[in-house]
């Protein structure tokens, strides 16, 4: 098993129309994801952990403007940013999310300290703030966060009740979120989630991105997973660790389980969204039951690429 | 499978010794539990829902000053009552789940809301108590929460980084939370949970209970579970859903489900506690690693009881 390494990103799912998008747009986000996708295979294929690598791909997500997570995160129903995170490592199943926190520039990197610093594992809100100060974890103010379509978005329906899935094309039907997943040399696994969550939220919803066996999940034994979707449907249908049960309970391979998960299992509770995983063979999915999802992989015996339609 | 019914219910599990408790105080947690056991299984033996059954039940607990829950709520380390509670029912698979919140004397009934109110599943934090203002629940004032017991086991933690899991005895080994699964007559299933989190706990700390597949799950293909013990270790185990997976796709009873998650699967990551279940079929089970668990269930075919050691 040694040496062998795999890497899998995603920067959300939905139906996500090549007829909608320019070809300007279509390259900056493939240019963003081969960008965050680098940053993480370089550090496995130099040896590093896979921690190193799901936070350094994530944290770059979090820093493009496109995905809903970090600079990109999504208006809420006040107008603010509220963020969701979780990281997991494989080895000793330790994990680590945060949720509803304001102003940080990598959520996912507050979520990492979660997990290492704290005997917690799961921090929302304002305390959740409170001990990222504790940290040298970077705050910004709301100008970094502020983009202009999204902003647009938000005003269009702020007075009202609806709330959507992040940006773009069909409104019931969009899903941001970013995450990735890896296997480092030594064997072990991680995966990373993060979310600006919904459009004109209220009343403080979380989705599945914080949720340890909705969102994230992951064990050496197993997989690593990540999840984007209608999250209350990733929550209900505990998608993560279903993946990992279907895989040890079952026999089944990463490949089968995601999409027995994917095309099936979440489809019977109505849930649509995509995840990506990866194994302790080097072997990565990427499975989705919408019509895109931002995506890329690369292994110890596949060249890193992107790709955004079915 | 007409007109059997079940109910099982905890109040918590942890290092529960009987040299240090007094004949009274004994009779005090077991007529609690008693009353509380009784509120949902007489309305599931009437042929009332499983959902009402586990919401009574669990109000009842809240209500009770002995329990670690709504009225009993421990102090945080800002010396306030912060609360957690989920609830799901097994036919759909609805859910609906809040935290961190304040103020509200029966939390598990603004659960039942989520679910049943809101498109969404998990709220926290003041979105969640605006949300819960639409609604005729009530709001209590810090007197009603304040306990003498409780208030000085956090005055004599507060100014140190420590904090616990629930009252007495042993500090290290105590969880308070209270929580209800039950099967009604037409053969739906419904769990409920609900907890006041860890004495002095700080930074928006949230544990197992308001986590679906954590703290609580129902499926009606499987079982209903409510969990309670060291939070953390019950996020990362996915607890109440890896029952839920061990019955459905490897065929083992719900008591052997549960047996093996605690006894096994959630030691190999040090996790101490217990859960209670109940199946479609009538059986219940009542699972726990640690010295004692406050426990009470009834069915079709057995009378009510509680217990509380080993």
């Amino acid at each position: 098993m040694e040496n062998k390494f795999a890497i899998a990103i995603h920067g959300g799912a939905g139906t996500i129309l090549q007829s909608e998008m320019t070809p300007e747009k279509e390259e900056q986000y493939k240019q963003d994801l081969m960008f965050a996708l680098n940053r993480g295979y370089d550090i496995l294929k130099s040896g590093g952990d896979a921690v190193s690598a799901v936070e350094a791909a994530v944290s770059a997500l979090e820093d493009s403007a496109l995905f809903n997570a970090g600079k990109g995160a999504v208006f809420n129903a006040q107008g603010e940013h509220e963020m969701d995170a979780s990281i997991m490592e494989g080895k000793n199943r330790e994990a680590g999310a945060v949720a509803a926190v304001k102003g940080l520039k990598n959520p996912i990197q507050l979520a990492r300290k979660v997990m290492e610093k704290s005997e917690h594992v799961f921090l929302v809100g304002d305390g959740a703030e409170i001990f990222a100060k504790q940290f040298d974890l970077p705050f910004m103010d709301k100008e970094y966060f502020h983009d202009e379509f999204r902003y647009q978005q938000w005003l269009s329906i702020k007075d009202t009740d609806n709330f959507q899935l992040d940006h773009s094309v069909d409104k019931e039907k969009k899903f941001g979120t970013v995450g990735a997943v890896a296997l480092d040399m030594t064997g072990n696994l991680a995966a990373a989630t993060s979310t600006g969550g919904m459009t004109n939220k209220k009343y403080g919803r979380i989705g599945d991105s914080s949720i340890i066996g909705a969102g994230t999940y992951a064990n050496n034994n197993t997989c690593a997973i990540s999840c984007t979707g209608s999250g209350e449907f990733f929550i209900r249908g505990v998608v993560a660790y279903d993946v990992s049960c279907l895989m040890e309970l079952q026999g089944l391979s990463l490949h089968d389980a995601a999409e027995q998960v994917i095309q099936k299992r979440l489809m019977e509770i109505n849930g649509d969204g995509g995840l990506i995983g990866v194994d302790q063979k080097g072997n990565f999915v990427l499975s989705f039951n919408t019509e895109g999802m931002y995506r890329g992989a690369g292994s110890y015996n596949t060249q890193p690429f992107v790709d955004i339609y079915k």
